[in-house]
């Protein structure tokens, strides 16, 4: 994924999250620093998320392990609800670190497995 | 304050945030976004701040009142405490917003009001 397509996957669910009266931030970006940071960290005075933000126009999604791993260790130092929003062309998944099939080099996540196992956005927002 | 000033007291902070445990996530800057956001979010797990940061070689510091209305903003919608970071020289400060002084057209904090107001870093994240 280019950098500019995932800038703008970030920039569309900031702003979805700021709609459903969520405060949202983006992240600096590891450019600039040595610590893990998800892409997004949104809270609506009850529950935290830590956001790790992809788009692609394929039916599948791969992630290396190590950024799966500093997610969940971010979230779980600040105290937030890690997860994976995907952009599969003009539909967003929300997907569980833990839903991430192991292929063994790496984690991924087919499309089809979205109604089985990924929340819309909604759901997200509101459960 | 220059915008390079500013940088490096952020990396600064965040640096000191997780080398006491927290952790921390510099924002992607207003520039991009048209929505409030803090310089810095921490969380260790149980707090959660929301930061703003600054830096003067000056004896006092003055604050936009609309910068700290959105900060109070975006901390009551996120569910955080709201807090100035403000660097006097080498000097760290932290400052409730209801702590500066309303001069009318802005806030300020003096250095001088550091001992009464302010906390230091320890006191901060220890309290």
């Amino acid at each position: 994924m280019s950098k500019i397509k995932g800038s703008n996957a970030e920039r569309e669910l900031l702003n979805m999250l700021w709609g459903a009266s969520w405060a949202a931030m983006r992240s600096a970006g590891s450019g600039s620093m040595h610590f893990p940071s998800p892409d997004l960290l949104a809270g609506n005075g009850i529950r935290r998320l830590a956001i790790e933000v992809k788009a692609t126009k394929a039916d599948k999604k791969y992630f290396q392990k190590d950024q799966i791993k500093q997610l969940s260790n971010f979230s779980q130092y600040f105290g937030a609800e890690p997860w994976i929003a995907i952009k599969f062309s003009r539909d967003w998944v929300f997907v569980n670190p833990e839903d991430l099939e192991d292929t063994g080099q790496n984690m991924v996540f087919h499309k089809k497995e979205c109604e089985n196992k990924g929340l819309d956005f909604d759901t997200l927002v509101r459960s």
